[in-house]
C-alpha cells in the first residue's frame, strides 16, 4: 500500500499538503506505555521551519492532536491516530504551475500514476509535509525505546562538501546523542554548523538549494534483533528511510567504503569484554550482521538531494498539453532540507527498531 | 517474516546450506506466461562458481527443479515452487568452528536470534547459497518483464578501486545490457575486468578478500509505476537488495553524489521528445521520482563488502563458552563475491519491478 | 494488526467510543472515482439509530468529514481518511461499571489483552460505534462497484424466529436490492418486518434483547474473481464479517444445510444460457467455487447475537478486585442490533469484493 | 496471495494434485521447539484414506519430508519446508473431462481465473489433496501448543442428519479430546459413528456423496489472546477454515442459534472460581469475546458440503467450446469427506492459535 508500512506495527499515513489535515494511525503499539506529549512536541519542533534563513518561511506549527489510542497519558494498545490540521497554506502560490512538472519533484510521475486525479497543490500527498506524521510516529516509538535505554540520534554530517565531525561508531554514548538533539542546527561541531548555515543562506540568495548527508546511530539495541534475508533490520530501515522524500542513498556501517576494503580490514574482530559482553573492536558492520543486531551501535548514512524547488527558471514540460515550457517556481521553499530531515531519519529508525523489538522476549 | 517478501507477488525462501535442499515459492505470478527453462538455467549459471580462481572451487550446479506452478511450459498462476538439492556439501570443513563466531558473518547474531538452535553448518539459512532461490525467482520475473521489453542489467562497476566503465544513464540500451550479461566476468570494459580478476586472484593467494560496487539499470519501465511514501520502487528495491548478504549500501541515480550538488545541477530538466514522450535531459533522479518511475532508465549502485571468510587467523569469541579465541577459517571460499552477486542484484530488481507492474493497467 | 485489514486495499480503523473521534484510512483505492458524498450520507444513515423504539435513543449523527484522498469529488488514489467526531457521549452512564465485566461484552477480555490500559468508556475500541468507519469504507467501495453494475444488498432475514422472505438466489435483481435498501426497517416483506419490530419493542420493554440473521447477496460479480486456499472470496469476506461485533456465524450458499444434503442435491448443474453465459440452475454454492466467483449471485447468511447490554441484573465479576458481583447495566442500548448491522454486512462485502476486483483485468 | 496466509507466522502452500510434489513453507516458528516426526506422521495418517469403504481407494501415503527448518529434531527458527511427493496419480482418470466443468468443483471458476492455464489434472491446486500440507503445518503448530497444555480436538458432529454427541462446551477436557483423536472414525459415540459409516457406504453404492458438520474445541487457551475488529481469533480462524475446500459455513459458540435467543439466555455470566480464575457458567460465546479469548474453551462448528465428485451423470458445460454436455465422473472419490476433514479443521485452528499466541508475553 502506498502509504502503509505494516511489519509488526503498522504506520498508515494520510493527507495532502493543502487538504484539511494530515495524520497517521499507528497500530499494534504495546499498551500501558507512558506518552509524554510535551516531549512529542519538542521532537516535532525539530522538524519545523527555523527563523534563521536556512528553511522555508512557512509557519508549520504542526500542532498534533491525538484522537485515539492514548488514555490517561498511556497507550491503550488500540490504534493511535494523530492528526495535524493544515493551516498556513497559500494555494495561490501554486496556481500557475498546475500542469508544469517541477523538475526533481513527483508532479509528472504522480500525474501518470494517478491519471491526473491526485491533488497537486503543494505537492499533495508527495509533499515533504507528509514527513510530519512520520516524525510523530517515530517520536512515539522513540519514547518507548528510550524508556528501555535504546537511543537513536542523527546529525547533519555533510552539506555541500562541508563536513561535520562523526559519531564514534564504537563508543557513541547517550550523552553524545542528546548533545546534538536539541540544537537549532543539529551538528556535532558548531563551527562546521556555522559554515553550513552560511552556505545555505548563500544558496538561498542565489536561488539555489543544497543537499547533504545525515549520519544516524542507535545505541543499546540488544543483540539478536531482526531476521535473515527480507526481514532484517537493514531491510526494514531501508524501506522506511526511502519513505522520506529526497533520500537517494543509504549505507550501513562502512557502507560504500567497504567496496574499497579488503576482508581483513573490513571484518570486525569479536571479543568478550570485562563485563562478559560480546563486542567488536571496530564497527564496519554497522551493528548489523545477517540482518540481525550485534549489540554494537547501529550506524548509517543517508544521502539527501538538494531541494528540487529552486527559484531559477528551469526547462520542463506541461504534461497535460505535452509542450516544452520554462518554469519559475515561486513560493517559500527550503534552500536545504537536510537539517529538517534529521528527525525524520531518527523517526524512521525508531519505527523499524520498535517493530523488530516487539518480537524480543520480555521487551514489553 | 524472515524469509518472505510479500508485496503483490510473494517470494518465500527456505533452506539451509547443508540441509537436504533449498528453494522458493513464488506466489501470484500471472498465469499463461511462457517459462524458458533453459534460459532460467543460463541465468542461474551466471551465479555459479567459475573455474578461473576468482570464486570458490565448490561445485554448485544448482539444478533447479520446478515442482509446481508451471504446466506445459507456462505459468499456471498458482504458486510456483522451485527446489535445488544440496549435493556438494563438505560439512567437515566447518566442524572446528561450531561456536566460534566468524567475523563479518551472522554466526553470533544468528545464535542469539535463534537461541542457538539454528543450523550453523555452512552458514545455514544465512549462507550466500540462499541467493540461488532468489536468483531463480528473479529470473522467472525477468522473463515476464523482458517479453514486454523491460530489461534489467548489472555489471561489476568497481572492485577494490579498479573501475569499469558505466552505463549511459540516459541512453543505455537493451544491447548494452545484453553485451555484458553472459560474459564470464560481467564488466563493460574487459580490460578493466582483467585487472579486477588479477586483483582477486592476488587477494586469494594472500588469504584476503575484496569488495566492490555493482551498477544496475532497468530500461523501458513505463512511467507511473510505484507509489508514494512506503511503497515506492525505491522502498521495494531496497528491501529486496538488502536481502542479499554482503550488501552494505544502495543509492539511486546520483545517490550520495547529490549531497555535494546544488539543486540546479541535480534537477533533471524535462522535455517532450520527437515521439511525444516526456524525457529528462539528465538522469540524476535515477528514473524514480516520489517512488514512481519516470520512464527514464532506473539506475542504482550497490555496495558489496569483501567476503568475510578469509583464511587469515582472526581474533574472535566462542559465543558458547564466552571466551576469546583465534580462528582460522578453512574451506573453499570466494575471494570476491561481487561478480557472482551481479545476477542477484538483477534478480532483486526484477522481482520488485514485476510486483509493481502487476498493478499497471493492461500489463498482463 | 488489530484494526487493519490489508489485502490489495487496506482499511485501518481507529477510535474509541468516548474519545474525540473515530475514523478510517482507506488506502490503494483507484484514482478518479467519483464520490457522491450525499449518497455516502444515506448509507451511513441506514446504520444510525431510529426513532421507533427499536434502537438506542442515542443520537449518532455520524457526520463524516473526508480529510484526504478526495479532490474535486474524485478519489485521488492516495489514502482517503474519513473522520467522525464523537459528540453525544454520556460517559457518566458507564462510571459505575468500570471494572465489572458486562456479560457478552469484551470488557474482561479487553482488560486482559491490554493489561487494563484500554479505554473502557462505552466499550472503547470494542464499541459497536466502530462499525461507523467500517460502513463508511464499505460505502465508498460500494459506489465504485455499483458504477460497474455490481450491487450488494442485505436484509433482516430472521429475528427471534420471525422470518422474512428470502432473495431468489438465482434471479435476485438490482431492483430487489434497491427495494429493501432504504426502508426504515430493511426487510423484503414489511408485514414480517412489522412483527419483528413489535417483538423488538416488546423485548426492550422486558429489559431483553434479540438476535437474528442477515441475508446478503451480491450480483453481477464477474466470474473468476478470488483465489484458491487462503485468498478466496469466502476467506476475505469471512475475515471482514467477523470484524462486526456480535457476529457469531457465517455461511455461504446453502451453508449448514449442505450438511444434510446429498451430492446430487447440492451440486449446481452448469448450463450455457441463451446469451452464451455459463450459469448454474440452482445456487447452493453461493456464487463461489474454490474461493472464486462463478458469476452467479454471491449469497450468505450472517448470525447476529442478541445485544449483550440488557437492563436486567446479571451475575458477573469485578475483574480488578476478582470478586463476584451483580451488575445492572444502565444507559441507552439497542434492544436488537440486527437492523443496524445490515449496512455493516454490506460494507464488509463491498470491501472484500472491491479488493479482489482490483486484480481483475480492466476493472479500473 | 492465493495460497499464502501471513499473520505472525506464514503458511505458504504449493503444488498441484498431479504435479511432482506438494508442500508448504512455515515461516517465523519459534526456535528450539522439539518436533516429534512420528507424531506428525500419526496426525497426517488421520487425513489419509481409510480401507473401510468410507473414503477414496487412492493410496495417499503422504510421506512428508522436512527439507529445512528442523535440525537435531528441533525447530531452527528459520523457514520450515515440508514436501510430499505425488506418487499414486492416475491422470488418465481425468483425461475425458478436460473442459467439462465438474459441478460443485472449481474447474470452471479456476479456468476463468487463470485464463485456462492452470493444471486441471485431479483438480490441480484446487484439489483436496492440498489439505495435506495444511495438516502438516497444523500438526507442527499443534505440537508447540500441546507442550504448553493447549489442545485442539475435533470430531464428526453430524453426517446427513445422524448426530454424534457433543463436547461439553464448559468442561471439555484433554482426555475428551484424546479419546476421539485416533479413532478410525472420529466420533464421540461409536454407535452413531457406525450408523454414519453405514450411511456413507450406502451413499457410495448409490453413486452419491454426503456432507456433514465438524465440531472443534480448543482448551486451555489463556485469556487475552487476539485483537479487536479484523485481527481477532474469529477472523483468523475463519480465514484459515475457509481455506479447506468444501467448507460452506462456520459458527462460534452458540452460532446461528444465538439468532433465536434473547440476551439473558445468550449472555454467559462470569464468576470467579475457587482457584481465583474468571470463568463463565455457560459458553455461548464460544470462548471468544471481542475477538479475544476469554479462557473458556473455544468452540466452533464447521459445515462441510457433500463431495462434489459423484458417479451419477450430471448436466454441465464444456467451458472451452461453450456447449451443454452431460458428464459422468469416473475415478476414485470420497463418498464423504467429513471424517478426513476433521484433522484439517484442527490444523487450521492450531495455526491461528499459535500465530496469535506468539504475541503473548512469555509464550515462547
Amino acid at each position: 500500500m502506498s502509504s502503509l508500512w505494516n511489519n509488526r506495527i503498522s504506520i498508515s499515513i494520510f493527507g495532502e499538503s493543502h487538504g484539511p489535515a494530515i495524520g497517521v494511525i499507528i497500530d499494534n503499539l504495546p499498551s500501558g506505555e507512558y506518552i509524554d506529549v510535551e516531549e512529542l512536541g519538542r521532537f516535532m519542533a525539530r522538524r519545523a521551519p527555523k527563523k534563521d534563513g536556512t528553511t522555508t518561511s512557512r509557519s508549520e506549527k504542526d500542532l498534533t492532536q491525538i484522537l485515539s489510542g492514548v488514555y490517561n497519558d498511556r497507550t491503550t494498545g488500540t490504534p493511535l491516530c494523530a492528526f495535524i490540521q493544515n493551516t498556513d497554506t497559500h494555494s495561490g502560490d501554486y496556481s500557475n504551475i498546475s500542469h508544469l512538472a517541477r523538475p526533481g519533484h513527483a508532479d509528472y510521475t504522480g500525474a501518470v500514476r494517478y491519471k491526473g486525479f491526485n491533488d497537486v497543490r503543494g505537492g499533495g500527498h508527495f509533499s515533504g509535509r507528509l514527513t510530519a506524521p512520520l516524525c510523530f510516529a517515530g517520536a512515539v516509538c522513540g519514547q518507548i525505546l528510550e524508556r528501555r535505554g535504546i537511543y537513536t540520534g542523527a546529525h547533519v554530517k555533510e552539506i555541500h562538501g562541508i563536513k561535520d565531525a562523526e559519531f564514534d561508531h564504537v563508543k557513541v554514548s547517550r550523552q553524545d546523542i542528546l548533545d546534538v538533539r536539541y540544537k537549532d542546527f543539529p551538528v556535532i561541531n558548531d563551527k562546521k554548523g556555522k559554515l553550513m548555515k552560511e552556505d545555505i543562506q548563500k544558496a538561498r540568495m542565489g536561488c539555489e538549494s543544497l543537499g547533504g548527508i545525515i549520519e544516524c546511530v542507535s545505541i543499546n539495541v540488544p543483540a539478536g534483533i531482526g531476521s535473515p534475508i527480507f526481514d532484517g533490520l537493514e531491510n526494514s530501515i531501508a524501506q522506511l528511510i526511502f519513505g522520506i522524500p529526497a533520500v537517494k542513498g543509504l549505507e550501513f556501517g562502512a557502507g560504500f567504503k567497504t567496496a574499497k576494503m579488503v576482508g581483513s580490514q573490513n571484518n570486525d574482530d569479536f571479543y568478550v569484554d570485562d563485563h562478559g559482553y560480546v563486542m567488536t573492536k571496530t564497527n564496519n558492520h554497522g551493528g548489523i550482521l545477517g540482518g540481525i543486531s550485534s549489540g554494537m551501535p547501529i550506524t548509517m548514512n543517508v544521502a539527501i538531494k538538494p531541494t528540487p524547488s529552486i527559484a531559477q527558471p528551469q526547462e520542463t514540460v506541461d504534461y497535460h498539453d505535452m509542450t516544452n515550457e520554462v518554469l519559475s517556481i515561486k513560493g517559500r521553499h527550503d534552500p536545504c532540507i537536510v537539517p529538517r530531515a534529521v528527525p525524520c531519519v531518527e523517526a524512521a529508525v525508531n519505527i523499524a527498531l520498535l517493530a523488530h523489538l516487539l518480537d524480543y522476549p520480555n521487551f514489553c
